[in-house]
């Protein structure tokens, strides 16, 4: 007996999700991952160094509990509004451990977040990919009720497009679908808008966020769901006892509490977004105007595939993407100035 | 419709797992979650701190590479034999993922760790419980092989009992068994023997392994998983992407090569644990004897409700287990000499 027989048909089956390369940072520019380039706030770094010295040896609070009032305060929810996980990583699996059985369908727009389909698959789901309009808009199919869905993932903004759906389209939405709408918020702290106030107006209606991009801390791994408190409850049950440490709940909490330090990452994210977006105009690129910490584009006389192994023999990482029936492009981060301004240099040369 | 009608009805059904509780550990001696009485090696606490300071704006590295070449170096295996987990939770909750379906049968000692039920109830399975013997031995029923177990847990040491297994009767179980066996050594560090070996002659057995318990590290969150390689393949496929942070991989592989603070922590605890045992037999307590940092015993003319309710009034935590259908007791961590001697003091007080 070979133990692939012992494994689950669709794990055995399935091909494991494969995030960025995360080569040695040492030696590459790293555009590839949508991780802030800039260090996190110094109280987080402060508030992980003081919990290193205390009691290591006892379990974390179960539910992050001081992360979840001081982040209510600054959300305006209640605590039992917020779930935290292992980054929102660990949250979309809850999502789906608690929403979808085997054989249920998940609907996801495409292209978008990859992890959903490998989320899917775990869970022995099917997932509905529905094609974003050419403007990146979403098609009225996206709400359709007639394939009964257990659950819908609207990333917002997007990722690759960095494009965001408006308020008034995703209430709507939540409004006419039988099942949860989980609003993927990674990158809502680069965006003008965010859909945290239509919880409190859709029950069915969950925001996830992450502490990964706007806050400078994918090393953390901590993420959290906001939804109604009945939502929440559930969501609990399959969570794992302890699933953040003691160390992530401190630097986590003491992150989203210091609001001067995001509101300044966040400006200077946007200021540098919009110069990466001119430079790569001015180099010939077709950009979609994000409102993400990425940019994603394509270039009329270069594939980006050659463009990004020129790039990577230049030791400057971005992400290739290509998606099965619908064509591929690259996915850049924004990087601060200096790298920003390395890529400029090196792309003019590939292009020239 | 109210959110519980979204939410699939195993989950719905399910009680959510509810673990031993942390108060405000400056109130009180808490012998009752297992966790190391000392502070964990003072090299992983100087790794973490150092960690902190890195880059923390990256994500962490998806296979946790560094404590897994250190940890098959200490283990004598392959790193590729090694998976790395978001504690031993997560490492249980994989292995339901990989080799359970809905429906399926998993198999487990009875009483042993709660846990496994609620996994089994999230992962839509339904959980076969096999009573040990009263001298905490597995009958033969264990092995059978008519009901076609998915799955099958043996906590060795077990909890809450503290005894352990023979290695040949494990052996022999692998050998038999029609799926893997997950043999969980969370407590093994404090044994006489582990399984470790067993790996190598069994391709579907499993081990598992915590940083909690005997590193002194249940606040970081660390544990893993050593099998075959392609057990450890598959289950690669369920784990979240970055399910170890940068931190905790920092903190974990330096105190998995630290073997002189566990070799030294190891002694003391087992030093301990046979004064805790003297003193509850002095005071008239039924104990069973200890592989474990723990000891599961009973009052012959105090309920043991009674007991631990008293206890807490002073300020004393164990653990009060009542297993449906099989009794009751009172399971205490070993705590430190003081510790030790302040629950003798209150229980001689109560006794008396």
């Amino acid at each position: 007996m070979s133990s692939q027989d012992l494994v689950r048909r669709n794990i055995r089956e399935m091909q494991g999700y494969v995030s960025g390369e995360q080569p040695d940072t040492a030696k590459f520019i790293k555009l590839n991952t949508n991780e802030n380039p800039f260090p996190p706030s110094a109280k987080a770094v402060d508030a992980i160094r003081s919990a290193a010295l205390g009691n290591l040896n006892v379990y974390p609070d179960a539910l992050s509990s001081a992360f979840r009032i001081a982040a209510s305060e600054i959300l305006q929810v209640e605590p039992t509004n917020i779930l935290c996980g292992n980054g929102s990583d660990d949250i979309l699996t809850m999502l789906t451990r608690t929403f979808v059985d085997a054989g249920d369908w998940i609907r996801i727009p495409y292209p978008s977040y990859v992890l959903y389909r490998t989320l899917a698959a775990i869970q022995g789901a099917q997932t509905e990919e529905i094609h974003f309009n050419s403007d990146w808009s979403l098609p009225a199919e996206f709400a359709r009720t007639d394939k009964n869905p257990s659950l819908v993932f609207l990333p917002n903004p997007n990722s690759p497009s960095g494009t965001a759906v408006p308020l008034e389209e995703i209430s709507k939405l939540a409004e006419s679908l039988p099942c949860p709408l989980v609003v993927d918020e990674a990158y809502a702290d680069f965006a003008e808008t965010n859909s945290l106030e239509l919880v409190r107006q859709h029950e069915n209606l969950i925001v996830t966020r992450s502490l990964s991009k706007s806050y400078g801390l994918a090393g953390l791994r901590f993420g959290f769901a906001i939804a109604s408190e009945s939502i929440i409850a559930e969501m609990q049950k399959v969570k794992d006892s302890y699933n953040c440490d003691s160390l992530s709940i401190a630097g986590a909490t003491a992150a989203i509490q210091d609001t001067d330090w995001l509101n300044e990452n966040r400006q200077k994210i946007i200021k540098l977004r919009s110069e990466l977006d001119r430079d790569l105009v001015e180099l010939g690129f077709h950009t979609v105007p994000s409102q993400a910490n990425f940019i994603w584009c394509q270039h009329p006389n270069h594939p980006a595939l050659s463009l990004y192994e020129q790039l990577k023999r230049n030791h400057i990482l971005v992400r290739y993407m290509d998606y099965p029936n619908w064509g591929d492009g690259l996915r850049i981060s924004v990087g601060t100035a200096n790298q920003n301004s390395a890529l400029k240099t090196i792309l003019g040369s590939i292009i020239d």
